[in-house]
């Protein structure tokens, strides 16, 4: 929801003082919008975009060297007033004619075309091209009826382009309007936008579905359905979009065609998310034999923070994708940097990194394959208590306690695995997975992990057979080494089940008990001290913290002790 | 909330493997992040940056030529692991060191602490800068103690510069430990957010309340207050900042100081709020006497969808500021554009319009006084039920018709009244109402409105006091301006309404009746009219629509009409 403003009546033009505040070196208010505060030479043609506000960076953040000339910005969610087009299209032109570009929607094509009239009156040539990309706002057969949504920013950079390099009206008008022809969106919503003052969101959509085609002010979609993985998302957009290939493509059966791709986020679907859904979407464009081109994440055309996203195809040809390429520079987007960069050889890009395994004796190798045993029925015990983990950590600290434990013991379990089958012995076998534990669970609890089996592979080492006393030195070593962190018991950290295990470990072993039963004994003295920390937890009310405490995530860190202790314990038991 | 990822414990890499494939101009993946893909030259500086992931930009969106040579990037709020971190230096250094340089977290302390280690055992000389911006975090005397937030972003820029252009490695670290000690930050948050697969959100704050201070994992802030206006926030946030000039300017009590600010939205904090909040931001900057350099309005230091905004001061010395200025170029931050743009001249800048008024005559001027007190009752008229008008229209629109009423008819109201007073007659004031009218309300529905007044005016005149047939003629005049929009009787348009009130008010006039008798029946159809438009709405059921209908907004365009007929009657009444 829109939370900060103040009386709702003057939200645009305040947004508007703000934005141009913010953005002096690059536009200047202007009746009704902004215009580039910098010069452009005459005679060249002058694009001018807009809409109604709650869109940005479109469009005040697409004024700039190489794209718009000027904005025209309205009220949120409304088109701008024929007036105020018509003022900025003044402002902005520099004799070579005005094209008006926005997306099709009535309001702004009634404005646009008052627009047109009056400055045609004043001697202004002017051409128009509406962006008509969203393929869910009406059917194939008739485009001129869709919607412009994301899609705005293909046809704005290449009309901008255009008029750059010099193209008179007629040329930009043409290359825009190929720009459009060529230019796909198709987009999803989770949840729409409360406007400014507003005590009821304009639109919703049921918690846990998306609207499917909903437009970027909620019209309506053409279907509704649950919301689906980042795979199944991808392949959702990128399938409905393949059925939309352009037909002059489409009948030229070009192989191997050329594809600006454009993932845009709506407001509050994330940079992260974002990503994730482009890996998807990039790996299957390349899998239906399209080649990537310069492609754009992020958020282009927004509605305040409504949690939506799109993707748009723009299939170039090469003037579409040389006017794609060229340089811009507006406050939200731009092309080409500052200082020119050379790309790193392909060799760098490529480069492996192999990790070399010191071989073990035969008595050692024997003994790593207990070792991996024992590091897979951790990772077992650890994915069966993922949940419960991270539940407990919640109580004070993130709650990925479970799962950032379960990162690290899988890829310690599959360092072992690789290590062991390439002759590694018992010791380094266990420094290799405290190296990979660290590495991939990383924090501080990764890190404490990797310190811990790094100093038990240190002393077993990659000799002899290890003995109970080995073993029990080798775990003081691992204790030594969390200790070295800073907790101390009483913490209310894994120290509190890490001590007493040790300590009764160590006595056992003293008086000569085998090693199994030893390590039953200081397992179950370790059970004892987690049970007491957990059993603390609803009491505790802490400030929540992040990585504030010298010992990582704590309390849910002495639950994964005891039960990491009781999976080797059960794998001892079978080896014994 | 976070709702797009596959296998949670996947979501860090693939989002990194997206991040990659979308940038690959610029950053190429690394064991543990990102690094340049583009060359450096050797014996420079390598500023190696990171952090846990959620926080995009930060920290891999700041890779890039004049800024970091590689990011270092954890899994979800959690520090990378020190082989993470020490794989990213090595595959980032280019000869002359490496920066380390993150956010003041225990986690992250205690990881690149331990890369520094390892990369110095290898040979590469090494220093460390933590960013300690968050005033929230720590008293002032504890300054080292401080979280570090957006302020990352300043130390980066810096350092970043101060490396491309040649400092050796004390050079750099002392320039960053500058620009960290001359930052500082202070936020606020409205929502949490909850990570990929969570059930529960990782924190919350209360519906309409505000944590202040809150870290960017939801780290308990200092106090939590009811969310303020745009401009109270500002003004909270600025307050704050200003009790904390750092040291050494305060104690050489500079006069103008030069601070860069920067607001910063965490996640579903939207742009348009940015910049209604920084319009504030620099006004009271400006008054306090600081010279506000180089703003950045954005999302830099994001936590997922967080609702929440911080504001960042940067103060400067003539070294900060030009490095600050140097050209930047990572995938989400840049300085300096491909092509140098010369700023557009200063009385450009500064013109302004001058909008000349027809002088009426003595008759006409009467009249227009008639003019403007009904105007300015049709003004207060709107003011006084524009909700019920939003209501109406948030049934079948998007709930803005009456503030879009309200603006236009509060601009038309002070157009009309200033128009007067400079001695325009009764129509030219009418024309000039309906040209303010529907430039401030834009949309549909506000060019609709223009073009009535418009035509009431061209009929009205400034020649002489209208006659009864006159006003009926204008009115008919208006409709027909209307009418021509497209709509038709039954499409539940202001058209409805309208159409009735022409038809008696045509044939009253015609039988002779006075003009505010016939003006009193037609307003009456008018009502009724109107009255069973808006029964009909609970009924309609309608998809939203925006600018779908040929009339604009539907619907509260009858009820609008009426009121309006109503409000010009009681003047009418009380001029007779």
């Amino acid at each position: 929801m829109t939370r900060l403003f103040n009386d709702p009546a003057d939200f645009a033009d305040e947004m508007v003082d703000g934005f141009v505040a913010a953005n002096r070196s690059r536009v200047r208010k202007v009746h009704g919008g902004v215009a580039r505060s910098t010069t452009s030479p005459e005679g060249t043609v002058a694009l001018v975009v807009g809409g109604g506000s709650g869109h940005y960076p479109a469009f005040g953040g697409l004024v700039g060297h190489g794209l718009a000339a000027g904005a025209a910005m309205g009220n949120l969610f409304a088109s701008p007033s024929a007036q105020q087009i018509t003022a900025v299209a003044k402002a902005s032109e520099h004799g070579g004619g005005v094209l008006l570009s926005y997306g099709n929607y009535a309001g702004d094509v009634l404005n646009f075309d008052a627009a047109a009239r009056a400055l045609e009156a004043q001697g202004i040539e002017v051409r128009t091209v509406r962006v008509t990309d969203d393929v869910a706002s009406a059917p194939a057969d008739q485009t001129h009826e869709r919607r412009g949504i994301a899609g705005d920013l293909c046809v704005f950079k290449v009309a901008g382009a255009a008029a750059e390099r010099g193209d008179d009206l007629d040329a930009v008008t043409a290359i825009a309007t190929r720009a459009n022809d060529r230019t796909r969106s198709f987009g999803v919503a989770f949840s729409g936008c409360s406007l400014p003052g507003a005590e009821e969101p304009l639109f919703t959509v049921p918690e846990g579905r998306m609207a499917i085609g909903m437009g970027i002010h909620g019209e309506r979609g053409i279907a509704e359905a649950d919301v689906p993985t980042a795979d199944g998302l991808a392949d959702l957009l990128v399938d409905k979009l393949l059925t939309e290939v352009p037909s002059d493509l489409a009948a030229a059966g070009t192989s191997s065609p050329r594809v600006v791709p454009i993932l845009n986020g709506l407001g509050s679907v994330k940079y992260e998310e974002l990503f994730v859904v482009f890996n998807a979407v990039q790996r299957k464009l390349t899998e239906a034999g399209i080649v990537v081109v310069e492609p754009e994440v992020g958020e282009l055309v927004t509605s305040f923070d409504m949690a939506g996203v799109s993707l748009t195809l723009f299939w170039l040809d090469d003037e579409l994708e040389q006017l794609w390429a060229a340089p811009a520079d507006a406050p939200a987007f731009r092309k080409g940097g500052a200082v020119p960069q050379q790309p790193v050889p392909v060799e760098v890009l490529e480069a492996g990194v192999v990790v070399p395994v010191t071989p073990g004796t035969v008595e050692s190798r024997a003994s790593a394959a207990r070792v991996v045993s024992a590091i897979s029925a951790v990772r077992a015990t650890i994915d069966d208590h993922a949940d419960e983990l991270g539940r407990i950590d919640a109580v004070a600290g993130d709650g990925d306690h479970g799962i950032g434990m379960q990162r690290g013991s899988t890829a310690a379990d599959r360092a072992a695995q690789d290590a062991a089958a390439r002759g590694a012995g018992a010791g380094s076998v266990l420094a290799i997975a405290g190296d990979v534990w660290s590495d991939k669970a990383g924090g501080t609890s990764g890190a404490i992990w990797g310190a811990a089996l790094e100093a038990l592979g240190r002393v077993i080492g990659d000799e002899s057979r290890p003995t109970a006393a080995t073993v029990q030195s080798a775990v003081h070593a691992a204790v030594e080494a969390v200790l070295a962190f800073g907790a101390v018991p009483g913490d209310k950290t894994m120290v509190d089940a890490l001590v007493p295990f040790d300590e009764v470990l160590t006595a056992r072993v003293a008086v000569g008990d085998e090693l199994v039963d030893a390590w039953s004994a200081a397992s179950a003295a370790a059970q004892a001290a987690a049970d007491a920390t957990a059993d603390l937890l609803p009491r505790m009310g802490r400030a929540r913290t992040h990585g504030e405490d010298a010992v990582g995530t704590p309390d849910a860190g002495a639950v994964s002790f005891a039960l990491i202790t009781a999976a080797v314990l059960s794998t001892m038991a079978v080896h014994a």
